[in-house]
């Protein structure tokens, strides 16, 4: 951390600041400049925060120098995470494409998609029984009975399940039926769950917040991972913005940025973040090509009929489609599409 | 609901749109304009979403005409609703002053803090407990230990208190300390807490997320509500944009428009707008001329010391200023400030 | 301004950017923490930019620690600035209150107008002959033939005008109607224009773009200012975001922050802020009550009738009765209204 | 256009409105429903402005069907429009690489960059001569010198010019150097600009504005070639949002977006839109796997000594290899890069 000092700080409010540094056990290091006096926070202040200090008299500002977390943080973890699940490697050198319903609705479904993605070689099968509506008017999913309609479809056609957890009292419930627990973006910030997931052994795909910066997704996997759990999978689902043409706005620059900083997967996805159907292969492609390690879409046989996003899902001619497209694309960018 | 077609939809997928619309229970009125043919659908349609509608072939998009909310909309609850605690009614002709700690600290800390409130008239102590912190790194809050520090100190000086509750399995737990449960920022859109809070008889302060829109606000108030708890007071407290002098953006004109749109109490935290103390007194002051019910600001005896957001809490002697400032406007917005 | 290295810079890289920073003629201070190594840069370093360090190898990141700006400072002049209009000083003490249509559409709506405003005690009209609009299709204003409508009612009445340039081409012709320039949203990074004003010497009301930070405001006004021109009125009129309710967002925090950094006045636009009369009046107690140093407002006789911007025009009735408001509240914050 | 009415609205408000449309030239359509009343306006309303409606008393709000660009629509023009410079067919089939420096600086420089360029097999290079910059203490541009350096560079080696224009009175003088005038992102509003384009015979390359909506581009647009140039040109250079790693955000869905709503090819500038050479590459890549019709790219020979924008400049050999990496990806694509 450095410190800026006003230019009309007072000798003891600068001795007072580096008293306070001391006292913290970190040592400082003062620079006194022909405009502005700076003192530099030595050591590993991570476990501080800006406002230790930017509150004290006579101090301007406080920068920090260091990311504030670790774990997750590509800086301490040179190598990329591959997190295994369902006999795929998810990290460098696959692409992995979940598919699924927005919302679990029946057996018929949850079969013919289960049936389709093991058809075209998937292994994965995305669906969601407790769903985070805006509305308490809209449909709020089918709970424990979505959960074993589609475990059941699942397991017949050899997928692991991604379904979403809305509460740490659900995990247990949950086990039985989820490989990959997945937060959704209302909940990155909901610390009592990501401390719940830190103990399970379950792997969790952590979706960014609609708000949420690159640092606080960071974060946010850094409570996961300081719990004991370091399957984390990140995943990019578009932020809010003035664009209204679009749901959300996908930053693909997120992409390459996170890889920079971070070791952790990270997938998008393209069906949230663009909430029109007609976007989506546009967006799943540029994915792949900016380097994620995959993507979750919603896939649906009837997306009409769809209880919920049916205007962002694809139909199966769609998905099926985009596929072929995907796997044309992989060896340009020397992944395997799983 | 009014369906916009495309230019080119055929007729047979217009008579398919007609049809799922009575299917549905509602009747359509159909008009045909030179350029555009589109589709009212009469009835009260807030139970149904746009996705009904908006991916059915021939159809371009689907405007609502409704709000979404009910139980907290203005329309239909003209009058402005009252929310009594502590012998105060909050809601017109009050301006409702919650001050204290963002973290509670020490006995010290809440004594002092409490015995100055009471001392200057006012009825209620806000501090935290549970915090939700973005690093898991930084103080979490003292949990239950902190909840009694506070409510004694309370109890002592006749204080109503505002904690913040971050987990639906708190409820019980917190009843016996807590007069108005604080749903945080971050949880605004924490279902599973909202539902809770929807069969607890307390009274809530619901927090504007930082991405929220105002309509979010009001469903989120409307999940509660529609749980039978009709004692809700919103609050904003800034929202994230690309500005980064001050912490969040105070958004002020969300105040006439809430109270416009609903008939909730709305209060303003000027401390979380601005983050930085030397903006909060004109915050406050803009809050009260705006048309707020209130403000609920941090206020610490040594923000130096503080352990969290000491940067923007006010000491003891500007709140002091600050309040003197809030009285002598109150009379021209014909309020009382308690 | 600050570099702080990689953790795997090489000494090499280190000692190149000493040399890069001597041979601009700034002094290194280089400090080796237990982390990170950082260097600060000793000099007003405002005449260069982060670029000239931030891609040299090893270089992780630069901090600035001068803010760019510096003739808009109130570091480096701390008294309020006051700017001298038609026998009215605009700054401390005052708060302004500028009216008039958005577009000047007849010689009844402009003399209707200059009268009620005379009769009220004000001295300062607004009206827009030059209008910028997202569309080419919406009316684009009467040009010069408006200009002379508005400064023939002005000048009957005693008032000054402030009116909308678009082009520094049209500093010559407009110096003869207006008295206040004003840059509108969309020019306040029309760098020509800005240098064009530089040189004139009548006062500019330099208005926020819906994008621009405060940081890029004051560097717009520094633009003016380096130019020679020293009278600049800054305008906050609300910002882009993601919320829909009301046009724009006001960042009402915008006003303590500007007059904690900037010596100039600074006026709200509640108009475009909000984009709906009904919100008009609350908008302008709170810029008054947040310090702001007035307030440019849209008022018409007839805002049904008007060609551009009438959703967010007062009557005259509602006009009259804010003013009454306003003049209510000055007294509590120790200004005149003007 | 359809105007909802008040709940409330009074049987001769709505009459009201009904003879103020038919009064515009338009016919109404009223429908009365159960909870809402609603009337459609039939003809092509884009030549009037919601503005008209909204005011009116008893009407809540006024929803617009048609888009208000015509010429730039999609709609009117099913067909890509193809522009065609220095032998290439800009659109469908063509994935064009615009390569070049932020700012000209040196003969040197110049000649090196069009050697590289016309090496690779390139057409095209760009540079800047008069350079908007925020701060009037940044590096401004050679002016006309700059464009001789460049456009005698580009002679030598057979490429077309793509520069940005200011002010629309430097029309004639550049016409001489630049075979496409690009709009800069602040200047997407410029209407003097536009309209001034809009009579030249050259093509030109529109910048998104970082603040403005793809609405506002196509209207923007719609100026050019409403004023009879319909060789434009659309460019995503990264929007103004939250989020601070990189320097704005690549709005990738814009491209589908665009693609459907408007004929006119988009190209996408990496660069400004992320702000940092390590993004760069992924951002080109993911650009041309959504379908964009091609990239304008920051290069320099050394950009460690660039005077702007180094931090985001390619050297030449990222950037040849970044070329082979989309010659690779093309074919995928069914483009071909030139």
């Amino acid at each position: 951390m450095i410190l800026i000092f006003r230019t009309d700080a007072a000798e003891a409010e600068i001795q007072n600041a580096l008293r306070k540094i001391e006292s913290l056990g970190y040592t400082p290091h003062l620079s006194r400049g022909a405009v502005k006096t700076i003192c530099g926070v030595t050591g590993d202040d991570r476990a501080i925060s800006e406002a230790e200090f930017d509150q004290l008299p006579g101090v301007e500002s406080v920068l920090r120098v260091l990311k504030p977390y670790k774990l997750a943080s590509r800086e301490f973890h040179p190598d990329a995470t591959r997190v295994e699940v369902n006999g795929v490697s998810i990290g460098p050198g696959t692409f992995l494409v979940v598919a699924g319903p927005c919302s679990v609705e029946s057996e018929e479904q949850a079969e013919s998609t289960a049936a389709l993605l093991a058809s075209l070689g998937l292994r994965f099968i995305r669906g969601g029984a407790f769903k985070p509506r805006s509305s308490p008017y809209s449909f709020q999913g089918l709970g424990e009975q979505g959960l074993e309609i589609l475990s059941s479809a699942a397991r017949r056609h050899g997928l692991a399940v991604v379904t979403e957890i809305m509460s740490e009292h659900d995990v247990e419930l949950m086990s039985g039926y989820a490989d990959v627990f997945q937060v959704g973006a209302r909940n990155m910030q909901n610390f009592a769950l990501l401390r719940a997931l830190g103990e399970a052994r379950a792997p969790v795909l952590l979706k960014r917040s609609m708000m949420g910066t690159i640092e606080e997704l960071l974060l946010s996997a850094e409570y996961i991972m300081k719990g004991g759990n370091s399957r984390v999978i990140l995943c990019e689902r578009g932020i809010r913005t003035f664009e209204t043409e679009t749901r959300n706005t996908l930053d693909i620059g997120a992409i390459p940025a996170i890889k920079r900083l971070s070791h952790l997967p990270i997938l998008v996805d393209p069906s949230h973040a663009t909430g029109d159907w007609r976007y989506v292969p546009s967006a799943s492609l540029a994915s792949l090509a900016a380097g994620a390690d995959g993507i979750i879409v919603e896939v649906h046989p009837n997306p009409t009929e769809a209880k919920s996003d049916g205007r962002q899902s694809l139909t199966f001619a769609h998905f099926t489609s985009l596929l072929e497209r995907l796997r044309a694309m992989a060896p340009v960018m020397e992944v395997q599409v799983r």
